[in-house]
């Protein structure tokens, strides 16, 4: 059977099914953002891994090193904090070719330690290999959690209110941004470098003016440490969290399969910035759809109980889309004009489209 | 600069050098067999991970990819036990091409659950995603340790016994005779396949008889939890350990190196399989060259104090092969004429290779 007849999550699950966890500390295994081992003191400990492969997750002709290395830790802190954790250590694994110099691996390692130091987390080990062929990181991180308080995607239930963090859909238009100016930029580039009398080969440079939000959002996500603090801080404690990497729709289905529930979100509701709106609408595409289903927005969707609904109200940067139905409702989405449709978990199958 | 001018060790020291562990609980960061983090109850967390790229470290032609999974798990679970722990739980991240199908990643994955189920181990999460070139395997190891009780690479002392467990050089040995057997299968399966009336295509398979035992080391490593064992019932806690991946040379320069001391081992107390000295003749080398510089034996090197001669004596499958001395008199090898030699580090320098 070839894999794409299965797609990732179809494999994942094939793969992981029938495994049975044996050690008593082992709380939770496969099937949410970190798994959890039970500690002492209080605390449980995080586990969370993330591989990156040039060509798939990345290209680098658009995407400095640098960025590169801040981003592979920031998709692995999202998933601590996704669990209401907190990340302590990590490890940092490096497949490097030949191609790459010491400098440029110091760019990424740069990239790395900044990520690692503003989120306070620890390098503690990894490995350092050749590749024959692309950069390959492979990164995993360790956090910790008040015991028995993890928030798992299983917890959310009837009425509970659907909210997100920031706004949806800008790194996935940031990357369509970046793949389309590539070739325009090797082109203009290319013209600036055979006239030696262009007085300013930097005007070849494409402009991005107006678009920064944009090709923050794909190159430089921050981990939505903030919004945990600032949850705590209120004293709300979510009923189901998990960050959204694949697309809401994606993510929004896994919270109810694993919570046995159905959603209501609204479009109107959706948090998508101007920038992001006004960018789709350049490629023809509907904001909505990147929202629902662009990747690597790595913020935070979360349900909380309906008796929270005027303490969430006032937090900045948090947004109430929807609620949380019985199972035999389904998942879905209520468009503007009052049509309801059923949420699809189209996502990022990058093993379906090869 | 290029990094094959540094080397791996080079590389990794030039990149993690200047990391401080900064959070409280981190005992021990970069630099030995496992990250240490400060537990409770009596207990301190043990973290190891390796990365495992087609084309460096392993070659499908000859390498089952059941044989493949399950040596995978062994040489991280190799490191946990080099710590004097036991391993808990396991991530396992895959990228996968697409001229696997799932019966392949079906067999994998099989190796993989059964080298975890032999030594009692929870996967509990991982990552699975494509690639666009070869297979990436990536694993990291959770285990533990009772608190403070982890046995570092920085422990030896001055005469104190430099043991190593099995036998060194037949996993390289294996490893050469896989490689040329290589080109001679695929000429002889050709013509087997060329003549329908060959009344048994397998007698055109390689004769590997008697040459078994190289082949197991090779493909099937075991991580060497018995000696673990072995070393506690006879109440004797080494002072320095460490697992042999890179080679016996490789890994007794490391424990010098971070032990400050230097050491003194003797040609004549190597232990060495028939089956890899005999290879290592047709192969034209010696066979201490093998086991000093030949890589991924997964066995165990370690120090006792001297009084513990005795109970060390009697151990099975445990070899004294030379003792720690004073850091001036350098890393030595005594050879059977009495001839001295310093120790090199040559081992597995991929990065260099290329």
């Amino acid at each position: 059977m070839q894999i794409h007849e299965l797609g990732e999550f179809g494999l994942i699950r094939h793969l992981t099914e029938t495994i049975k966890p044996t050690q008593a500390s082992t709380i939770q295994g496969v099937g949410d953002d970190c798994a959890i081992i039970s500690g002492s003191d209080g605390k449980d400990t995080l586990i969370t891994t993330d591989m990156l492969l040039e060509g798939i997750h990345f290209d680098l002709t658009y995407v400095p090193l640098k960025h590169l290395g801040y981003k592979s830790v920031m998709v692995n802190l999202s998933d601590v904090y996704a669990m209401g954790g907190t990340p302590r250590q990590m490890t940092v694994s490096l497949g490097i070719s030949k191609r790459f110099t010491v400098e440029d691996i110091d760019d990424l390692y740069d990239g790395i330690r900044l990520a690692c130091e503003s989120h306070g987390v620890d390098i503690v080990g990894g490995d350092t290999c050749a590749s024959l062929t692309g950069l390959t990181i492979s990164i995993t991180c360790i956090g910790d959690v008040n015991h028995e308080e993890a928030i798992l995607r299983s917890g959310a239930k009837d009425t509970d209110i659907i909210c997100v963090s920031g706004d949806l859909g800008a790194a996935y238009m940031g990357l369509r941004l970046l793949a389309r100016e590539k070739a325009v930029y090797e082109e203009q580039y290319k013209e600036a470098r055979n006239n030696p009398n262009d007085p300013d080969p930097e005007a070849a440079n494409p402009d991005f003016a107006g678009r920064e939000y944009l090709l923050e959002r794909q190159l430089k996500p921050e981990a939505r440490k903030d919004i945990i603090e600032r949850l705590k801080d209120a004293g709300v404690r979510p009923t189901s969290m998990m960050d959204i990497s694949d697309g809401l729709s994606s993510e929004l289905i896994h919270i109810c399969k694993q919570s046995g529930c159905g959603c209501r979100i609204y479009e109107e509701r959706i948090p998508i910035d101007y920038q992001t709106a006004i960018a789709a609408e350049e490629f023809d595409m509907s904001p909505v759809t990147c929202a629902l289903n662009g990747g690597e927005d790595y913020e935070l969707l979360f349900t909380v109980p309906l008796a929270d609904h005027e303490k969430v109200e006032g937090l900045e940067d948090i947004t109430m889309i929807g609620y949380i139905t019985k199972q035999e409702y389904g998942q879905r989405l209520i468009t503007n004009d009052g049509q309801e449709f059923d949420l699809k978990a189209q996502g990022w199958q990058a093993l379906t489209e090869q």
